[in-house]
């Protein structure tokens, strides 16, 4: 048996990580593994209460290194309940965004650069780094028009092209540092294609 | 005009924070000083909610890295909406609790060291950083017992006695190790004598 892998899917607003998640965990199970998807902010109860602090629309500002913690105190919850327990029983963890995007949307969208990004997950244990991360590109303006089309505009959302842009860049900037983990994803191609590149990527990991 | 000073109170559950703080207060503003007294975790709307969460007895258990991310979001908030701009307003600012309580109760009661709290102590801004700390110190038991006299117990108090113990012993260490700034108090006399120790402390500020 292979050791399971821990894979991360990444974008903007509308690139389609979850819409592929569920397909990606489809094809896993069709080879044989267990496989849990999960997604941050959330997966367990005190996550889902902070996402609803992150992500309210009314929530109002708050400071970027403020969001940036919030963000890992979500996301050290899901690593120590689900994400390591999942592993260390041998099954393959899906999740919907992870440390990427805090240095997408923290570090890059809010400003804050790398820096802090990575004293907060220097915290992390080791086992907690993704094996293989699929970032979904594309543009801004067609990841936000597919996004709008789906439902109303959350506090990330509703921010400006330039902000949404930053994540892009900051996210095409971590691809570039870790060729190796990260694969990119042409996230405006049709959903088949997309599928396809993905299970391309993965199956190395098989 | 002397500089704004920031001042923290430290201390066990029990110990005589909130009480000495107002009478500190008083003393400041006697001395012609606009004083800010703040608490935390809370503060602002957003740290008001992160403190339910992290005191609520029906929480739960949270793992001790993510309740340390949780009061450095918190107080990251606090420091970012309420402590600067009062201090940059010439406000003298009065905290009951900081950053040394997660040296405390994270590093010293959860076990998880110096070394992450000393992590993200280095993301809050210099200007941030305490002029004096008072050290409200007593026996584990007294400070339980004059506690419990009081309220009922929330997350921290119901921990163990061992529990406290290690975050007595985590505040006495932080002043052996911060002598200049620390000021360590006798919080097991009367609050006559309390307060007056209390005072002799500020005077040098004055
Ligand atoms: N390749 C694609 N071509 C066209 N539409 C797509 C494609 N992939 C996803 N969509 C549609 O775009 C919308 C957003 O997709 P999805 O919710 O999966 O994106 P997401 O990356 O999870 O976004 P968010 O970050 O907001 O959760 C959905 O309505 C989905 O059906
Ligand atoms: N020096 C003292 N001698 C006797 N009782 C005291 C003294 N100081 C405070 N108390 C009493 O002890 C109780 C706890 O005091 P206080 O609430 O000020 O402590 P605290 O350090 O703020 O505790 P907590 O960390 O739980 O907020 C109160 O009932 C208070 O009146
Ligand atoms: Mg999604
Ligand atoms: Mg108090």
């Amino acid at each position: 048996m292979t050791r399971a892998c821990f894979i991360t899917l990444e974008g903007l607003e509308g690139a389609g990580k979850t819409s592929r998640l569920a397909d990606l965990k489809a094809f896993l199970e069709q080879r044989g593994k267990t496989v849990l998807a999960t997604r941050e902010p959330g997966g367990t109860t005190l996550g889902e209460r902070l996402r609803e602090l992150l992500l309210a629309p009314d929530q109002g500002s708050m400071a970027p290194l403020t969001e940036l913690l919030l963000m890992f105190a979500a996301r050290s919850e899901h690593v120590a309940r689900l994400i390591l327990p999942a592993l260390e029983a041998g099954q393959w963890v899906l999740c919907d965004r992870y440390v990427d995007a805090s240095y997408a949307y923290q570090g890059g969208g809010r400003n804050l650069g790398a820096a802090p990004v990575a004293a907060l997950e220097a915290l992390l244990p080791a086992r907690a780094r993704p094996d293989l991360t699929l970032l979904l590109d594309l543009p801004v303006e067609l990841g936000l028009a597919r996004a709008n089309r789906r439902s109303a505009a959350d506090r990330f959302e509703q921010e400006t092209v330039a902000f949404h842009q930053r994540v892009r860049e900051a996210y095409l900037a971590r691809a570039r540092q870790h060729p190796l983990r990260y694969c990119i994803i042409d996230a405006a191609a049709d959903p088949d294609q997309v599928q396809a590149a993905i299970e391309r990527a993965v199956e190395r990991l098989l």
